[in-house]
């Protein structure tokens, strides 16, 4: 390992990746274990690579991807938790924050492995439970999976080849690549007792904890049960060499046919190589990577481990990479040793390794010099540098004075659970960790994630993502823009003119109109919109810039002026008679309307007490409004244009209005200036629905929003009532109707999921499951 | 119809469509009928909307659409006459210009009529030539369809309608607006004398034309021997009235019951109402538009009516409106006698009638003055007011006077006859008429309108059509964006990131790198691609804007310097391996390589005579160059950055370099500067041809242009030859390929249809057909 990397390599293998799995239990609100199975709407847990089941059956699983950055896989924990917590609000269920559970039923069977279709792997369970104690098995972690950038190992590997004249091959390069993981891997079980100090969190267990434990509760405060020898251990009998690969696997593969374990994987160890199943592959294939096992729980997280600390523990591996001394089974075996000693001392004990603790804390500081975030780093280890002496500041001291404060161990915990809970569902129209995307891709992420679709993040930037189930690959762009819309039918749609001409031919009303590029062509049309209600606008208009609308008549010179006033936005305008009406959005999936709002400016309700400005206050608190295109809704502004529309009303925003008065503080109803959607869907005629179901059919549009203006849309299409279609969109926002300022909530991205992938529409449960929405503010319950 | 429409009415009327049908004998280069079968390469005539064969097989009748101007009539006359020519061009044919027969074959067996599949058109016309004689049929001419713009013409019917307390019947309705048609062809008959004497072009005909020709061919020159009694003409005791809609259906019935016609639409009329059949029809669906018959072909135009009489025309068809006195039977008889009379005067007669031809010319300019376009119209108007008194300057006129000065009406016809097809052929790798499409996309219309495809301009500035055979609908978009490729295989290919993403995951080789959005991550990325040849570019790059090339290696402060160039262009960079070789553009048609060529910035190779701007001069001669994006080749510019380019090499323009030297003029290969592209399509190893449509495959695109670098692309695949996609395009060029700079034209239009309408990919005679380049210029033949 020597000299293999340079100091400026730090910043490259910064980016080394790391993915997480997270234990936890779920409990019942009285702290008891969760009776009901783990959910269906969870998907296949067969399959799903994200929420899984563990060793019981209410132990749940949480598997993030690789992430080249902690705050990566922090992102994916705060959405499978979310999305977990999202069920167990249904079903009254908690998580529980501790590795060691603080309620064990007295009888063990009342413990339920987990129900997989797979009967091995319940009988695997079924083992583990009689073979070590259930309540052992109930005992969580975190496993740190770590690759070490491959683009910059590999390439140093090969230059130090050639450097030695070492022959190349493919294989030799691997055997290399696997001596130095092996290599990491022991100087890892060396040192690791120092995290085991700083990060320990299982204090306390149940008191009926199995017999293995010793003495009462009180008297254990150790550093962390989960580790010591009453933790999660295979038989004393199991020693497995580090030597080298080869020992490593052979040791293992001798201890199953040896019936010691039952399987490999049941091999308890801190540090396990990896490549898949079975472990002899990585003898030809090589390893990819490592698995870190000694993590509990921090409780004091929602998600299990607090970014800093993943940060801590991957600048504590990379640093292990600049020690410039190799090691030997003989230092593994004091690294366990030391490392179970620590495990069990008193978590109120200072370090009794401060030596070795600061040189490795030095060596830690020294490594950050080299990353550009070192500053945060130094932050990082001076806090840690503290616990060293005082050991009420680390994880498990921490822990042990806030637990003797409290009514009890499993009083604390659920008060944990519970406050986490609120924040596992706080802003729950968005996906949280995926903020970074429109709200229509958080959406659909969420439901994929729930669902157990695998997500691969494409461009950010773009709300590209790559979604998979077994075999099937979809790519989505902007939530609904996906393999099912082909392309011409996009074209279509964005072109207005390409659109009403369609429209029109498939005998669709269309507001009857024309095009001009010429100014005098259009001045000559006039004869046949004269004494007619009409709009002259530009092709392409955006919040109506460049529009006039004629809702009476308009004599010559009126017309002519809108013409010029339209031409000067766009090289082609449009003629077209006017409907009046309201304009509704009709969001269609495979020629099925999903949903219908209506949409309205932004207004208030006056109370008759408060003032405008003060209405719109109370308004801005309503939870579904934030910043614009970050929250369903958008605060309304004070700003120049409303208070253009309330002088117009002879209003200013000091004004209190009498009560039940309606008050407008915008004409366009966009909800980026604070307009409204009202779900219409189970209200508008059917004569409305069938035509823009028409619509989308003659567009050859799998996704796809219809906007049409409607006289009355209570009543049947007729001559006294008209309608007409004024656009068609490709890429319609989701979040209008998942999310409606009133009214029902639809679930627009679970419908694009279900279309995708229509194995998963088949067995979800919430199939046709709708929300209600609670307004809770004055005006959003008009 | 007295004050049905208003003055300002006029511009609207204006619009109304006309529709054209040309007819036309294909002859042989020596003036004998063609013996070859009407071509497959023209589709199904059983189906074809633009090229039939009317009664005899070598008798091509060629239709235009409905257009609302002249000049897009003419437009379709040029475009089926460029698609007629070529396929003439092949088999050595010539199109006849003339009405009336040259040449005539002694026995009248040898004119075959039309070969239709159907035995009842077979029969139809077997029927015709017995009845009537063969070579009257063989005579050819225009049928000018119009249809008053129904937008205005319905209106101001309606509010007569009201004006008038008429009930308001849809049927109402459409009986009073046939009777105003039928008016209107009253008016037609009564006056179109003026257009016999104007526009007749058919003084001659073979000598051995039928019995029924009086005298010599020199004793003729009448005005137009097809509208004299010895043309076209029904059995006299065919007497049809045009009273009403009801007594001319009731008439045409009478006369197919009677057996003195085969089936209704053998009425050989001037004038025919028109809906389609049967005729009775019309009775209760209404006149859709009226039929014009009266029209010789003019032989002084290729196309056989000139824009400016189609004007004329319909001029004369709109001003008849504005008569303020209804007609009636006795106004048609004396109509019909006047015209037969003008017909069959000598042509080189003064007009006969000069008081009513000057009155309805004043009308005309009366109606003109209120049409934006009056001063061009006005010019028509004096140009045939001349020509009252000076018959010489009438089209039979000036006929009568070449026909006498050339060896013969044959040698005349024939003359002009071959200078048409130079200019059918012109610039062919244009799509006559359509000029304002890219030539992506008039490469797609033309084979579609070759094929029988009919074709629908939905968006001419967004290369927008609509393209139907049968049943079968299908939207285009710039040549190939069509239905058969999806919405977000589009945008994968628009993002270069995830392009190479998507192409990673899937095995296929791209350059190695990594995007960058951060300026220090790009930085930390150096050990990676120290010592190594490497490109630093922005993630959206056009024309190489913001690329740095180390095609050895680079320091860090070069490197680093690289990097903040490209940030300023966008605000995501990618740094990725440099392969040095050849730029190859891969055309690829569902998962099949179609075409593939190389492309070379623009360069002249020197003769050790010319100056390079001489060569440059000689060079832009080439037929395939001009202006940007109009041909297939760019004109070599000799501005800025070609001096700059020859300054590095130590030219200037007035350098006179040794022979056989090539000079480059311009670093960057696009067509747009002068650039050309090289046909590899049969030379390039397969196993990039693989590499290519495995691409297309991973990114599910059916069309798609796939770039890739090749170091020695004669030679397969291996670690000393390397290659790399480095982008894919989801509208590639057509042009590229079609028409390359050096090498084999490939049919990609074709292939588009092909792939569009299976069905005429199975029926197409070229379906595997290749055209071979004839390069003219010194540079291409290189």
């Amino acid at each position: 390992m020597k000299d293999l990397f340079k100091k400026e390599d730090i910043q490259l293998l910064w980016q080394s990746t790391v993915g997480l799995e997270r234990e936890t239990v779920r409990l019942n609100h009285d702290g008891t274990m969760s009776e009901q199975p783990h959910s269906k709407q969870w998907g296949q847990r067969g399959y799903h690579p994200y929420i899984l089941t563990d060793f019981a059956e209410a132990q749940l699983e949480l598997i993030t991807p690789p992430c080249s950055t902690s705050e990566g896989v922090q992102n994916w924990l705060k959405a499978t938790h979310q999305i977990v917590a999202t069920t167990n609000e249904e079903f009254d269920e908690l998580l529980w924050p501790f590795s060691t559970p603080a309620y064990i039923p007295e009888d063990r069977e009342n413990i339920k492995v987990a129900q997989l279709s797979d009967p091995d792997e319940v009988a695997y369970r079924e083992h583990l439970g009689v073979y070590y104690g259930k309540d052992v098995q109930l005992i969580s972690g975190i496993h740190y999976n770590i690759e070490m950038n491959p683009e910059i190992m590999d390439q140093r590997i090969k230059e130090k080849m050639i450097d030695n004249h070492l022959p190349y091959t493919d294989q030799s390069f691997r055997d290399i690549k696997s001596a130095y993981y092996v290599e990491i891997g022991r100087r890892y079980l060396r040192y690791r007792w120092l995290l085991t100090y700083l990060l320990g969190a299982s204090p306390y267990v149940a008191e009926n904890y199995g017999t293995k434990l010793y003495g009462t509760p009180e008297q254990q405060r150790v550093r962390t049960l989960r580790q010591s020898r009453y933790g999660y251990r295979n038989h004393p009998n199991v020693q497995v060499s580090y030597d080298s690969l080869e020992t490593f696997v052979e040791d293992i593969e001798k201890y199953v046919e040896t019936d010691y374990l039952m399987l490999e994987k049941e091999f308890y160890s801190d540090l396990r190589f990896r490549k898949g199943a079975p472990l002899r592959k990585m003898l030809e294939d090589g390893i990819d990577y490592i698995e870190l096992r000694n993590f509990d729980l921090n409780p004091l997280h929602p998600n299990g481990m607090a970014t800093e600390d993943m940060d801590f523990v991957k600048l504590f591996v990379l640093s292990l990479l600049y020690i410039d001394k190799d090691t030997n089974t003989d230092d593994v075996i004091y690294g366990h040793e030391l490392n179970q000693r620590v495990a069990e001392e008193d978590a109120l004990l200072p370090c009794t390794e401060p030596e070795e603790a600061y040189k490795l804390l030095d060596l830690m500081a020294e490594t950050a010099t080299h990353l550009s975030n070192h500053e945060y780093l130094f932050e990082i280890i001076d806090t840690k540098r503290q616990q060293i002496k005082q050991p009420e500041l680390t994880l498990s001291g921490q822990l042990v004075k806030n637990i003797e404060q409290a009514p009890s161990f499993l009083e604390y915990g659920l008060s944990l659970a519970k406050d986490y809970q609120q924040i596992y569902l706080k802003d729950n129209y968005s996906l949280h960790g995926f903020e970074a995307f429109e709200l229509s891709t958080q959406d659909v992420l969420k439901e994929a994630i729930r669902l157990g679709v695998k997500v691969n993040i494409l461009d950010i930037k773009d709300n590209f993502v790559q979604l998979s189930f077994k075999d099937q690959v979809e790519n989505v762009r902007n939530g609904n823009m996906t393999r099912l819309d082909n392309l011409i039918s996009y074209f279509m749609m964005e072109n207005k003119v390409v659109t009403k001409k369609l429209l029109s031919e498939n005998q669709i009303a269309v507001p009857k109109g024309q095009d001009f590029n010429d100014i005098d062509e259009a001045k000559y049309y006039y004869p046949l919109i004269e004494g007619k209600a009409f709009v002259v606008k530009p092709k392409n208009t955006n919040y109506g810039i460049g529009i006039t609308i004629f809702d009476q008549s308009a004599s010559q010179s009126e017309y002519e002026e809108a013409i010029k006033f339209a031409f000067e936005k766009d090289n082609t305008i449009i003629v077209e008679e006017f409907i009046t009406g309201t304009e509704l959005r009709f969001y269609i999936q495979n020629h099925k309307v999903l949903g219908i709002v209506e949409r309205q400016p932004a207004f208030v309700i006056a109370d008759g007490e408060h003032s405008i400005a003060e209405l719109i206050d109370i308004e801005n608190k309503h939870p579904l409004r934030g910043k614009a295109h970050f929250a369903p809704l958008t605060w309304i502004s004070k700003g120049h244009e409303e208070t253009v529309l309330l002088t117009k009303q002879g209003l200013t925003f000091d004004s209190i209005p009498p009560r039940d008065e309606k008050i407008y503080l915008r004409s366009n109803s966009n909800i980026s200036t604070g307009g409204i959607s009202i779900d219409r869907t189970d209200e508008v005629h059917p004569d409305y629905i069938q035509q823009a179901q028409a619509a989308s059919k003659a567009l050859d549009a799998y996704f796809c929003g219809v906007d049409m203006i409607v006289q009355d849309w209570t009543q049947p299409i007729s001559d006294t009532n008209q309608y007409g279609i004024i656009e068609a969109n490709f890429n319609p926002m989701i979040t209008l109707h998942r999310y409606p300022g009133i009214g029902t909530k639809r679930p627009i991205g679970r419908s694009v999921i279900h279309g995708l992938f229509p194995e998963l529409a088949e067995i979800d449960p919430l199939h046709d499951a709708i929300e209600y929405t609670e307004s809770s503010s004055n005006t959003l319950k008009n």
